[in-house]
């Protein structure tokens, strides 16, 4: 059984002679169309079938970007970036063939500017990788997808991860971009000031547009103080909305915490079995406080007692650094983990945020549901946002388990959306949540995002047919 | 003398006749074309000669913009929305004539929702509004410009103000608008959530599109629970240089301090003078901490220590709430303190940010071109942020003193640029910064903001003339 990621598609047609020729020749082995290379530029970590490009550029630069921009532009060939390949909802395919631009070789630290709290990196360099490269200067960068993507796939979907309660995500973070547009020029959107009203914001219109408006080169992003204290501390409630109830209330005081995620109990099974951990297994909180010793201490006391008040047991903590960091690299493998409750099958995964106050009906809901489906499922959450993940795991041999999970996903974003609330809190909608656009913006709001693609991309070149069906924005 | 706002000006023209008759049939009294009332709607604070617009629309609902839309596409008439009226940078000014589309009677605040720390409210809701119908909600909303001006000409210009170095500017706490469009069309930019990724991020287009890519008329903005403790101190120093340095060692030790203001003794003079205070008149900061109250003193005392270190005096406290409210009242009245400097002087007042490790220069050499100029100046600054602005006043019967101010201005921003920081912190470009757009963002980065502006308005109604030259934008 094949997922009809091919439904998507409309008219893949062989790469022009000349057009191969005039790659070849700029880009050498740099340039392929060999399949297996091609296949593993097709697919990401959706459950959508792979549809690979008929090419594969490897840029190493901004004007290597820029040279397959012009080309693909010349020929009309769709241009797709790539970064690591972790999206989670198809926007990476290539439904209209065309050339994949990995930027996953452009990995220089360009400039760490300690004293203005500010990084500028290449587009293929990782969190992980910024984040060693600050290392020695008492600086970090917060934003923590579950992946260890690129810094340009993270800005391209507007990604956030476990710290945005506190930090903010990509939109807030990100400080300037340098962006190869569709007619092959460069620009800087905007300079390294950490605010501006200089016109236009160029910044936020490119955060988020998923490879459609220009492809991103360089990312310049704010850093932050290493917190002086850092501790952690897990605690167990009896229910799913007692723990909602909890983070609700901690985020409605204003208490500044770094991290607060909840994990439903087949989540901390699966942890358990795949990460080898030992908590107990019951919906949880995962929380992060950060700041002197005194404030993390003060903020860690007023945390327990809402907690108490929840019916939350005491906390269990991890305050040494081997503990935090086993705690919450566990916490970022909760994807893998999760496909470990059932090997062999294929995961949906769901990204919702609603307003804070209805993040305890949006949940229990969603809990009821997942109970009544046979589908093996957890539910994982950046829950101070008010957003959180879903996980279905179907058969890939078995189209009922699909229609299944569609049709969960499909209730939990409309009552997302009907609570004022988005159907991506950070994912992003690639392809494959494209049909909740109208459902969440409306057809005039949506006709100005049309409005800008035109304006921006009027061959419609930049990754075809994602955010908006083809027909619409071409 | 006049100065040359009349300069930017194109193609003025008389109302048609039809489009009178019909806003006069769609909004009687509520139209006008009375001179005193487009008088007092074709200027602002800034030293820009007036240019008032031809007729003057009160709207009351979003209908009412719709309606005046409407007539102003079908007659190609330009209009230009209108809030309090206390732009810096010409905004206001009706260049070609045309409608100002008052929305200052749109007072309404449509939802408080507490428990999501959110609010929305019509367009002409002042920042002060907001907070008075807050006051027993226990939030507050924090972005403070000088001016009580409405939250639709906030986000329009992308304010921002004392508060900012902790809770942001209009960027990050602006979460949805309503807005009507250049073809009538009702949008709304987003939904509730704190964060999401479904599409392009329509919001952040609006805030700070001073009015040229559509009407703003209603806003929801995110709210903060008031600290359970706030206390402010005044630290003298002997030099710019050293409070300088103070605030960017606090900033780059990542203390959260919720306020850091610059004044230099100018200032401080003319607000002594003005609000009838009594400060030591030296280059000071004034500081306000928020958090519990153990975390205020944590605060204050690590900022204290820092001072000294840089030969700041002992913190001079003002903790009862009074004292606190009157120290920001006069602290935002810096602009008028400012013009009593020299009565019947007009003020060119600029907007400068740049990263912080920028700061110290960038300040200083302004102070000594200040002091070399026989201009009265003053400095003021929300210098955790990297802005601050200069005030020079200049004699309205002296051409030589315009010529000067603009060109201490021209070289201040100048510098600026080429520190990678930006023409404008948080006042916009409106008229007066439009000169220096092409050297902060290039020309490529320009014809983007241009097509953007051609795409959502290709009739070049919504303010023309603005942002960019007239020409380049129709």
């Amino acid at each position: 059984m094949n997922h009809p990621a091919a439904a998507f598609a409309t008219q893949k047609r062989a790469l022009p002679e000349a057009f191969v020729a005039a790659l070849t020749a700029c880009f050498g082995e740099r340039f392929s169309m060999a399949g297996a290379i091609c296949d593993a530029h097709g697919k990401d970590e959706s459950m959508l079938d792979p549809m690979p490009p008929d090419g594969v550029v490897f840029a190493e630069t901004t004007e290597d970007v820029q040279t397959a921009m012009l080309l693909c532009q010349q020929y009309r060939v769709p241009i797709i970036a790539y970064g690591t390949g972790s999206s989670l909802e198809g926007h990476l395919l290539a439904l209209d063939g065309g050339i994949s631009l990995d930027v996953s070789r452009m990995t220089r630290i360009l400039a760490i500017h300690a004293e203005d709290l500010t990084a500028t990196v290449e587009a293929g360099v990782t969190r992980e990788a910024l984040n060693a490269a600050l290392k020695d200067t008492g600086l970090f960068f917060p934003i923590d997808p579950g992946a260890d993507a690129s810094l340009g796939g993270m800005s391209a979907t507007r990604a956030s991860g476990t710290n945005a309660v506190r930090y903010g995500t990509m939109r807030e973070n990100v400080l300037s971009l340098k962006v190869v547009t569709a007619d092959g020029k460069i620009v800087r959107t905007a300079r390294r000031a950490r605010k501006s009203s200089a016109g236009y914001d160029l910044t936020r219109i490119f955060v988020g547009s998923e490879g459609t408006l220009g492809i991103i080169t360089e990312v310049t992003v704010r850093l932050y103080p290493q917190p002086e204290a850092i501790s952690a501390a897990i605690c167990n409630f009896d229910t799913t909305e007692a723990a909602v109830a909890c983070v609700i209330q901690t985020i409605q005081l204003g208490i500044p915490v770094a991290r607060v995620e909840f994990l439903d109990a087949a989540c901390v099974r699966a942890l358990n079995a795949h990460s080898h951990m030992d908590l107990r297994e019951t919906p949880l909180l995962l929380f992060e406080f950060h700041g002197t010793p005194a404030s993390v201490a003060e903020q860690a006391a007023q945390v327990q007692e809402i907690a108490r008040d929840h019916g939350g047991q005491d906390f269990s903590w991890a305050t040494a650094k081997e503990d935090r960091t086993r705690l919450w690299k566990a916490r970022h493998k909760a994807y893998f983990a999760g496909l470990q409750m059932k090997p062999g099958t294929r995961a949906l995964t769901t990204d919702v945020c609603v307003p804070i106050s209805a993040l305890a009906e949006s949940i229990t809901t969603t809990s009821a549901e997942l109970r009544a489906s046979k589908l093996p499922s957890m539910i994982v959450g950046h829950v101070g946002d008010g957003n959180y993940h879903v996980m279905l795991l179907v058969d890939p041999n078995v189209p009922a388990d699909y229609e299944e999970a569609e049709s969960i996903n499909r209730r939990l974003v409309s009552r997302a959306i009907q609570m004022d609330g988005t159907c991506t809190g950070e994912h992003g909608v690639g392809l494959h949540k494209m049909q909740f656009l109208l459902e969440e913006h409306g057809e005039d709001a949506l006709d100005l995002m049309r409005q800008l693609k035109n304006a921006f991309d009027p061959n419609n070149i930049l990754n075809p047919g994602k955010i908006f069906p083809a027909a619409s924005s071409a």
